[in-house]
């Protein structure tokens, strides 16, 4: 079983490596990174740059689509090489897996429509722009399309991916294998329920993020 | 501030990322990856590659050493730049963080003894061996060593570090950012609490790991 997860300058690394290290335990399991070019790709920080070993352009069928997302996104939303990717290889794929704002490029391929998906809490309106039905659900299933709201929620959508391939005795050998008893130090929750004025700050450092990723330095 | 984060063959991906994501999200902070050399390194799986821009004799000092695990870790014990990276910086940075068996790293640098830790459920002994009060909560702090538990516990162990170095405001902000409000779709628990024949299929995955390496194919 092949997944293929693509990359795209100024992706979050969190959207990709919480599903890459559930779905990499999956046994028979064979994934591969591609972006534009084989090489490395930085991450929205810049300090964090992740191999890809293959192009777009090459990509063959997969049983796995997998695209996170990041600032980058905006930029990405034009880049026609990843969106024919994306467009080519989610006709055929058993499961197209979207997570956090990396939904939204599943909607500039045309993917979104009359869907019901989540995806990032500060995305939600773009992703109802291409006709989804936007849910706040932790990670949502319809038919071959299962997309995963902000970040972290990789890690969740994943187990869930594995339970589905392989059962939950596998998806639970899994989290535990990776630890994943999460217990955050500074309370539970969701999104919704934070208070209005850190949803404004935290909104306000998501519309600055494109900006920041122009003037980072990549030191690789 | 500058945190470096040490990368080694056969690390964990999600043991550096998950931290990488919540402190890369502090305000001020400066993030580099190192390794024997700069270049590409290849996580456990080998399919991911993570850059690194800088080698471990040429670090100087940092605020925050970061050490992850994985079942690279068995061979890394022996690897001598690496471990008198981590025992040099370690003598002054004021932070030393320990993920997963990464924590084994740090007992082989001689910076264990008599210190109260966590570490991955499967490492446990080996940390005792060290001379480690191994407790089992999934972060701990004494003094300039913070550790944390699994793989996937570096995201809880990295937003205790952000409270510390930023307030209880900034990490609940960067806990919005990456929407770090679990919900793993197989319950929740701990490590202790799964089914004794679960942890036994499990410990058998963990101890062939290091076999895993060895046999791996690495596309970059």
């Amino acid at each position: 079983m092949k997944c293929s997860i693509l990359l795209f300058d100024g992706f979050t690394a969190l959207d990709v490596v919480g599903g890459y290290e559930v779905l990499a335990n999956v046994p028979g399991m064979t994934l591969q990174f591609v972006a534009a070019a084989p090489g490395p790709v930085a991450a929205d920080s810049g300090a964090l740059g992740l191999m890809a070993s293959s192009a777009y352009n090459d990509l063959q069928a997969c049983d796995i689509l997998y695209v996170p997302g990041g600032p980058g996104v905006a930029a990405a939303m034009d880049d026609r090489a990843l969106l024919s990717c994306i467009a080519r290889m989610a006709a055929s794929a058993p499961w197209t897996v979207g997570i956090c704002n990396g939904v939204l490029l599943l909607g500039t391929a045309g993917l979104l429509a009359g869907r019901r998906v989540t995806t990032n809490y500060f995305a939600r309106e773009q992703a109802r722009a291409f006709g989804a039905e936007v849910v706040t659900e932790r990670h949502v299933r319809e038919g071959r399309l299962l997309t995963g709201a902000g970040v972290s929620s990789s890690i969740d959508t994943a187990l869930y991916l594995a339970g589905q391939l392989g059962g939950e005795t596998l998806a639970r050998a899994i989290q535990l294998g990776i630890e994943y008893y999460p217990a955050p130090p500074f309370g539970t929750g969701t999104p919704d329920a934070q208070p209005q004025l850190l949803k404004d700050a935290v909104a306000q450092v998501e519309q600055q993020a494109a900006q920041r990723l122009a003037a980072r330095t990549i030191p690789f």
